[in-house]
């Protein structure tokens, strides 16, 4: 068994788009395909490394991309945030790339295009939110230390795609108050919704990258890492059961 | 394979007490064991197929009682809860009574006294706190449809307990700022906490009694169960780990 890393160009609106997709070369059968939906700087080998991750467990895992192909940014960016900050302008654009991410994903060919997920990390689980909320046809995503903003368009109603929050309690940049705001709409949008709060971890827990003490409340936790990443599979699990 | 139950008569302060043990038969080596702290009307069949579900896992599991032999009631009792009051009246003489069903878990002649867990519902659930807040030696406890009020005795430091909360987003008992005022206290007192909130879900969501619409927000919901029992596993295995 071997996992192939291949590459997809794909257009949308604001595209081309560059993702990286990931599978099981020696599974031949239809797989269901799971979106990793990159934080603030974009595509880069941790989503990858991730779209491997779901590809070990028997999914196809697609790294896609909503900023355009070559928009990225590193820590040493001038502003690791531009192009992030465009899509939180234009919240009506930044769902019409993930309709064009999610397309793609249900059009490659060992896909089973009616079983599809997403996943997100920080600004990408602001992302899966947002596909719920728009009403895209998906079976469920995970959010891991996501931004819980709403969009300036309405919720579809209810919202069919089953959610689950992976949660840092210490994270600044979605307190408490953010977490119960996101609980009511979704409540409110009668989604089948689920949040794991994660006691002592902040925003990013998921990121190796991101060191403790460098930015208050956005640091690496092991366990919530570990333990969110076993919700997820037990939530895919439910998901294509 | 087969599943034994067995009564236990157990002494501590209000006792005698009377549990029910359950264990795989024909498991030999010593094995983790996980209490069952039954709900608001005290040990019945319920908890004991609780116990039973836990020993298919590889557990023993013991449905433990806190009010004392024959101390039960049901839903058509005059006062369902006379007997949780007393104890909500003295917290201290309740924790000396987990205390005292913790010690008869981990002196049973099948289960490793070092591997111990406590599983609580609703009133059970509290206890499962009390036990972490009072620094019982146990390593770790799962609540469902907890109850969150603080004990009149303060809580240890740190809480070596890890703890894992299934609440109930709707629950009238729990509402969301006792879950916040909760995750405050054991992030405080410095816990390795997770809570999962389930949207849709109530009081009483593993419940199977409890029908929906004889009181607003009590009720069993399948989807919270099914995942908050999963949680539980993934959750015992780390801790036995």
């Amino acid at each position: 068994m071997a996992i192939v890393r291949q590459t997809l160009v794909y257009g949308g609106p604001g595209g081309p788009f560059e993702g990286v997709i990931a599978y099981e070369d020696e599974i031949r059968t239809l797989r269901p395909g799971v979106l990793v939906i990159p934080n603030v700087r974009g595509l880069k080998e941790a989503d990858v490394l991730k779209a491997e991750a779901l590809a070990k467990l028997g999914y196809v895992g697609f790294a896609c991309d909503v900023f355009g192909q070559g928009k990225r940014t590193t820590p040493e960016s001038p502003d690791i945030a531009v192009y992030m900050k465009e899509m939180n302008a234009d919240r009506a654009q930044l769902r019409d790339r993930l309709a064009a991410s999610l397309e793609t994903l249900k059009g490659f060919d060992r896909v089973d295009p009616a079983k599809t997920a997403a996943t997100g990390f920080c600004f990408g689980g602001k992302c899966v939110l947002d596909m719920a909320r728009a009403g895209l046809d998906f079976r469920g995503g995970v959010s891991f230390h996501g931004v819980y903003d709403r969009p300036d368009y309405a919720n579809v109603a209810p919202i069919e795609a089953k959610l689950l929050i992976c949660h840092g309690w210490e994270d600044p940049i979605a307190p408490p108050d953010a977490m119960v705001r996101l609980a009511r709409e979704l409540t409110e949008s009668e989604a089948d919704w689920q949040i794991h709060a994660y006691g002592n971890a902040g925003h990013a827990f998921t990121d190796h990258a991101a060191v403790k003490g460098n930015r208050p409340g956005v640091f690496y936790e092991e366990r919530a890492d570990r333990r969110s990443w076993q919700a997820m599979q037990d939530f895919l699990t439910e998901l294509f059961a």
